[in-house]
């Protein structure tokens, strides 16, 4: 049998080595050309072939089958999976975690490794699977639901397995005492948590499941992935890759069980409250996730939940890059992204810009001239917004427009059979907090008057303090201005970019360098991924005894 | 002035190699020899000279004074404190935390290891007031509640140093992107994660205060102590060097903050439970830890409660000593330690040792007469138990004679003024679990017949799981039986230590070195020190802009 810890030591290595430095390191490539002839060809046949059958994850499994996915795009997936129950599933993940926690830290770790290769290899197959589950375009699929997900992944492997390479395996404990001393053989051991329960979304399954998922399975606990109905597939395509290589280890399967539920029929409370789940990681709304907050206690929680992410135009150097930059960024994804942002302060009496003093009417006038710039090409409008993943998005839009004035509408595109929208732009006043302090998911922004970029400053830092932020966005040529913002933003728990203009965008957030949601607002408690990601998803227990003399 | 971090780098660098290492290390001697010579004499002097009068730590406070300690030994303490509104301390620790956020890593570690090292110069004073709130008996005042205690608070400080210094201040972020480069500098800021709110127990009130203390201290969080009403003193006097070394660096010394109450007028939950606050560290019983997981909710909690410690004899190849070191861990500080064992489980068909077969009856005497035998001097007798912390505790023992066959009574020593009481040993059988399985705090223990050795480690591992534990002890000659053993304690999350006999006992957990409390079963979800114990109480926010070309 090969060595899996051995066959991927490099990698680990510079994935530890990367995560400590946090500069530019990406694992897998997000470039589809750096993967082999042919393969997105293959992909989709793999995927037309999978539609209207039963996904099956174990052989003679004859739980009922759930699943009623349907593509943002159109048509139906018709793929169904086995629905354990959820005592089914925890005797389960017990049975096959206590062969999982008594592995060592370089098996469990080779095999994390080994998964996150193959899923690599399945980044096409994933990719289709994302995008007919999540709406996301096709090079959107690729990128957030393959290799940037498989580094968010690697990235929770390098944190875990640093923290617990950190507690030594054996020591002699030797106590001077007098002429002689006492002397003890200790053994630390490094035990799991309990079993990790991962809650999927339906927006990201991958990106936003990984970290959990792998921070969970290389500290010894047994997973139980629950994937939103809507984005059941990645994730199932996921364990599929995960179980292969557990059982060729030698390990039982059940190590990762998917659970899919229905809307009909949830069991995401159930599960969260058993009381052998011993962590649950979930990415969703603020209201499960609050229900998980406060009632899944004595478990460690963690959540990305909402917010309302801001940018304040204070002046710039660069107005047309500028206004182009906050425009694909409200149209990528169709604002779908928890990072998008929401909500632009702008001074009532305009900005200084290069091209001299810019009325606040130029200003969202610009940005809305950029956005319909950027989508006059309807290919390129379509691979920039993808789909609506949720109908409840268009009537979202629809119950928006009478918010605030209307800057620039939202529109459909013109593509057969897929849910679409382009952003709609609000002006409003600093006053109307109701509209746009509230999360509005979805293409949905408002430009917002305030006295000036203080109260700009001071309204968006205290948005993220009180209804949590996952991002920010400063334009200012003031460099005193700037100084000052920083450590409001700080405070705030928000990660700020100043100045963002190019191919460089709020919404980005990179593994091995970004620490997303900073767990210090209201948006979510986790951070993808710090150090307090992973550290109590296991620990330690020491076992001392007289050394021999 | 001094630059306190460069003053203690050599120290700090010791300590988180130490902390890496696991071996035996210690920073402050444990003996009282090692301390100039008279300071035992000045402290009872400086004791004496408190007693009777209000100890102010900020001048011109009017607040009410509340304080009504009582010596177990005797006396009341007669020394009193000022008790702030929960409004106006949080008040003062968002203000004084604003600076203390703004000081850099280096400033505040600095600044902790300066205070750290000014206990350690107050350690008879401090040991006078830990023996004259706690009972503790002079010599383990000193040790536990000065030096031990110091390295306790200095590997906390260790574990945060080393979580944050992981976090790079400033990054260049240079993704490659065709022929050119986006380029990013980011910048990482540590921000804390709140008040961070500290509750003192009444019987180590140093010891298991100072890790929380530092920890949150280090990571900038402002932080209130709220002391046991029994055992302000220790606190108080701590506090009062702290706030010293602070105002001397240019910080307002509200950064820490003394919060006595009075049994009468409780202010924990409301402490606990103010929005502002971030963290809770507790240590106490199940009961305050149970409401605190239920109700201080979106707050990092970390808990030390309540378990019941276990041993299991098996077989020894050294029936005396084993006894004697049983005994020891009987009565040493009146079992008022959370480490001191409860129960011990001996086959009812008895055990074989090195001078042959022992009857079950030969084991419980065998222990009842080795404690006997400790106990015998008065003199030792009233250094190894002390005296007795609270009254209800003599309650207990006697309401616990009625629940098994007396092998060994509990009598009071022959101390003018002193509450004491040596251990109740009392013989049941593996069946009246509702005898020996509840925590019956203070010298109470039950020698429980079970089926066999195995029977026993189920018990004890069971007992672990569903109670919680904190050490459990093991004696077996039988090198295959430890084998199996050690993985059932280890899924138990509770140390384990075997065979000890001679001048190691299975209450002592050192720092540096012994996990104390696993945080994996329900005696507490908190571990001194791990990783997961000082990560969460920061985070990280990133600031990135476009590089300089």
């Amino acid at each position: 049998m090969v060595d899996l810890f051995a066959a991927h030591a490099r990698l680990l290595e510079s994935a530890v080595a990367a995560a400590r430095g946090r500069g530019f390191w990406a694992a897998f490539p997000e470039n589809p050309k750096a993967y082999p002839e042919g393969g997105a060809a293959e992909a989709k046949a793999a995927f037309a072939a999978l539609r209207g059958h039963p996904l099956e994850l174990a052989t003679g499994d004859d739980a009922p089958l759930v699943g009623a996915e349907v593509s943002p795009f159109g048509a139906a997936l018709g793929v169904t999976y086995r629905a354990r129950t959820v005592d089914d599933l925890i005797a389960r993940a017990e049975k096959a975690g206590a062969g999982w926690a008594a592995a060592s830290i370089a098996q469990r770790t080779g095999i994390a490794l080994e998964i996150l290769g193959r899923l690599n290899a399945a980044s096409f197959l994933i990719a289709e699977a994302v995008e007919h589950t999540t709406g996301q375009a096709g090079p959107m699929a690729f990128q957030a639901g393959g290799p940037h997900a498989q580094d968010r992944g690697l990235e929770a492997v390098a944190y875990a397995y640093e923290e617990m390479s950190r507690v030594p395996g054996a020591v002699l404990w030797e106590k001077p005492q007098g002429r002689s001393a006492i002397r003890l053989d200790k053994d630390f051991h490094v035990v799991p948590r309990g079993i990790g329960l991962v809650i999927g979304c339906a927006t990201f399954p991958t990106w936003n499941s990984y970290p959990a998922l792998f921070a969970d399975l290389v500290t010894g606990n047994a997973v139980i992935v629950k994937p939103h109905p809507a984005a059941i597939l990645p994730l199932a395509l996921t364990l599929r890759i995960a179980r292969e290589v557990l059982s060729e280890e030698g390990f039982d399967p059940d190590v990762v069980q998917l659970a899919p539920d229905t809307p009909e029929a949830p069991i995401a409370k159930e599960l969260a409250t058993h009381p052998a789940v011993g962590i649950v990681d979930f990415t969703g709304s603020s209201e499960f996730g609050g229900w998980l907050r406060e009632n899944a206690k004595d478990r460690l929680v963690f959540t990305e939940e909402a917010g309302v992410n801001t940018i304040v135009v204070a002046s710039t150097a660069a107005f047309g890059p500028m206004c182009q930059n906050i425009a694909f960024s409200l149209s990528l994804y169709s604002g779908q992204m928890c990072t998008a942002p929401q909500v632009i302060f702008v001074p009532a009496g305009g900005i200084e810009t290069e091209a001299g003093h810019k009325s606040f009417e130029e200003v969202a006038t610009g940005i809305a001239a950029a956005i319909d710039a950027l989508l006059s090409e309807p290919a390129r409008a379509a691979a920039v917004l993808g789909a609506i993943q949720n109908p409840a998005t268009l009537a979202r839009i629809d119950q928006a427009r009478s918010l605030g004035r209307i800057v620039r509408d939202s529109a459909a595109l013109k593509v057969e059979g897929a849910r679409t929208a382009t952003p709609l732009l609000l002006a409003v006043d600093a006053a109307d907090e109701a509209a746009y302090l509230e999360e509005r998911f979805g293409p949905i922004a408002f430009v917002v008057a305030v006295a000036d970029a203080a109260d700009g400053v001071a309204r968006a830092t205290r948005a993220a303090r009180e209804k949590g932020a996952i991002t920010a966005a400063l334009y200012s040529t003031d460099e005193a201005e700037i100084a000052r913002a920083v450590p409001a933003y700080a405070r705030a728990g928000v990660p700020l970019s100043v100045n963002l203009t190019g191919g460089i965008y709020v919404n980005q957030s990179a593994a091995f360098s970004d620490y997303h949601v900073s767990g210090a607002n209201p948006a979510g408690n986790a951070c993808l991924t710090d150090a307090a990601f992973v550290a109590g998803r296991f620990r330690v227990v020491c076992v001392r005894r007289p050394a021999a003399a």
